[in-house]
């Protein structure tokens, strides 16, 4: 990344760099997407956001520019920024093909540096997005954020992103629960446990609990308390689970 | 982190946003009050410190603003800046309880981008302490700095801190030594075993050998050269030591 | 790295500080060296980079200032600087000894607070180069950057850097092959083991094959796909490797 921000300086000297993560796993496209998804919201218009995990660096993968939520982001186009586009519905992408903007030579191995930096520089300096390539009329889409209902008791969903603290963040959201949730209570079954334990804020859970929260970036997530609930399952993401909802008389679960 | 610095900047374009560590392991509060104290001497007056360890958020633990060394601290209130007032001795804490700074609607897992940010790009907008809440007359209390004198020739301390070279820094600083160091040696006595080399710096030290140096934070630490003291002697952090003064004529220590 | 940064900016509070890195493994001057050398050509002329992987501090070693490629180095005579010097040739160096720019008290064990922030703190204040101490003939010097030709179809080289995939720089450059690549491939070996793949980018490897590739910082890595190849191949830093030109009937090597 020191690679990026001198290109990126170099160009713009009055560019002010903000470091989002640099501890996404490598290769781990879902960690970077759901880190991006988790924070972008809260960053001013006019941000433009750089990401680069890239393990298709050099193939004919495509370079994206995205706007969407009054900003920018520049980087591969592998599902870094589906989501997003997802959650926005509106966005416009386009392919960075204008070469006038890369670094030369460019190599097959780190674009971060070569293009996506300095078009990232170009646009902080004003360049119009229409200047950097044609539009795309679609970006390659990571699974959708979106739960399946199987029926009105079941809900499927999947862990989309497990945190540095093991918490296992699903793509659940607790609107997608709420219809039922005065008159019954769910249970989350995973890699064949059972949690039922609905708690709201990670020191209300006994040590030792598995429990289901709503966590920061809006999911319900697994958590345990002062532990790590993905090693406590065993679970990695992309890992299905269900919510069951239960008949009124088998409530088990506990509110804080 | 991602989403406070977006918070801040959204609320002050113009704040200058420094990373000290994001490697504290997770709920480690004594990993980030010592990173704390080791470096809050170096910052200009008027710092604002945004500290975010917090594994009791959404509890009823409070949320703190605290002044010390002409500087501000802003975070949770459990033990975080606690050693800094026992140094500083004059501070003043407040509660954050005025909701107008806050970020809505307040989540119950994350303060760091609900509450202290914002609070502190209030703060660096010139908005007065006194507007964020009521003056508390104290604060959680961390287990004391100071170590404990038993005898003339004994003093009881304890790891407040292991960086990740594995260097275990004490409770325990040079001048609590000085007296007895022109004529005695002292020995530290930690898991059953005995240190009795002083060395002043790192490279001092020979290869496999355990020694005590003074550490950049100013107090005693347990080194070894190009190896990790933890590790070598199985400590961990609160672990209780000895400095125990030998007679004259028994000194070992060796200067470097 | 919290205190540098105080340093730097109590002293000259409108300096922009940029982090390159803060992952490098405890001790490891070597991959510093080489992260400094991946990236300093991207930065702006009068870029001060810092570094402080610094096992020697306290000892006798020096502290540096060196100008090179119009931008300036500051940190331990340790061999961090030498790859940059070596490659461009023109440089010049000082030994810090001006202690008016120092922190006071300067620690045994922390010359990147007490000696090389507070200098490039001064240095970005305009204080001119020659004021902070008397010029170096020399500085210490890491193992050459460049590789040992054996004969016409041998070359020697070892791996100078493993960066957090596992890819294994060498310190050999495509250029150091290319007058034979023409008409013959090369064979790679290292621990045993044989690679006569290459590839021009990571994603074109096949899973699980071993293989050679262009690195960003432009010498030749091995590396593997969505894997470690030093974890495949057990390699350290260091290690030796040879480049050997087969005999055109022989040619194995795919292009991608």
């Amino acid at each position: 990344m020191g690679a990026m921000k001198g290109v990126i300086l170099s160009r713009n000297p009055s560019a002010r760099i903000i470091d989002i993560t640099h501890d996404i796993p490598p290769q781990d496209i879902g960690a970077a997407a759901f880190n991006l998804l988790a924070c972008y919201q809260n960053f001013p218009a006019g941000t433009i956001h750089v990401a680069v995990v890239d393990p298709g660096v050099g193939s004919d993968r495509r370079a994206l520019l995205v706007e969407a939520a009054q900003q920018f982001f520049v980087g591969p186009d592998n599902g870094l920024f589906s989501w997003i586009c997802e959650r926005e519905g509106e966005f416009s992408a386009r392919q960075l093909t204008n070469e006038k903007f890369f670094r030369r030579p460019v190599s097959a191995t780190f674009h971060g540096r070569d293009i996506f930096a300095p078009v990232a520089a170009a646009l902080s300096l004003g360049v119009a997005p229409e200047v950097f390539g044609e539009p795309l009329p679609e970006i390659l889409q990571a699974d959708s954020l979106k739960p399946k209902v199987i029926d009105e008791n079941t809900i499927a969903g999947r862990i989309i992103h497990i945190d540095r603290f093991g918490n296992c963040a699903t793509n659940v959201m607790p609107a997608d629960l709420s219809a039922k949730r005065v008159s019954s209570s769910w249970t989350i079954t995973l890699n064949g446990r059972k949690i039922n334990s609905f708690r709201r804020f990670f020191s209300a859970g006994e040590i030792g609990e598995l429990f289901c929260l709503k966590g920061s970036a809006g999911f319900l997530e697994l958590s345990a308390r002062n532990a790590s609930a993905a090693q406590i399952l065993g679970a990695q993401p992309g890992a299905p689970l269900l919510f069951i909802s239960a008949p009124l008389g088998e409530i088990k679960a506990a509110s804080n």
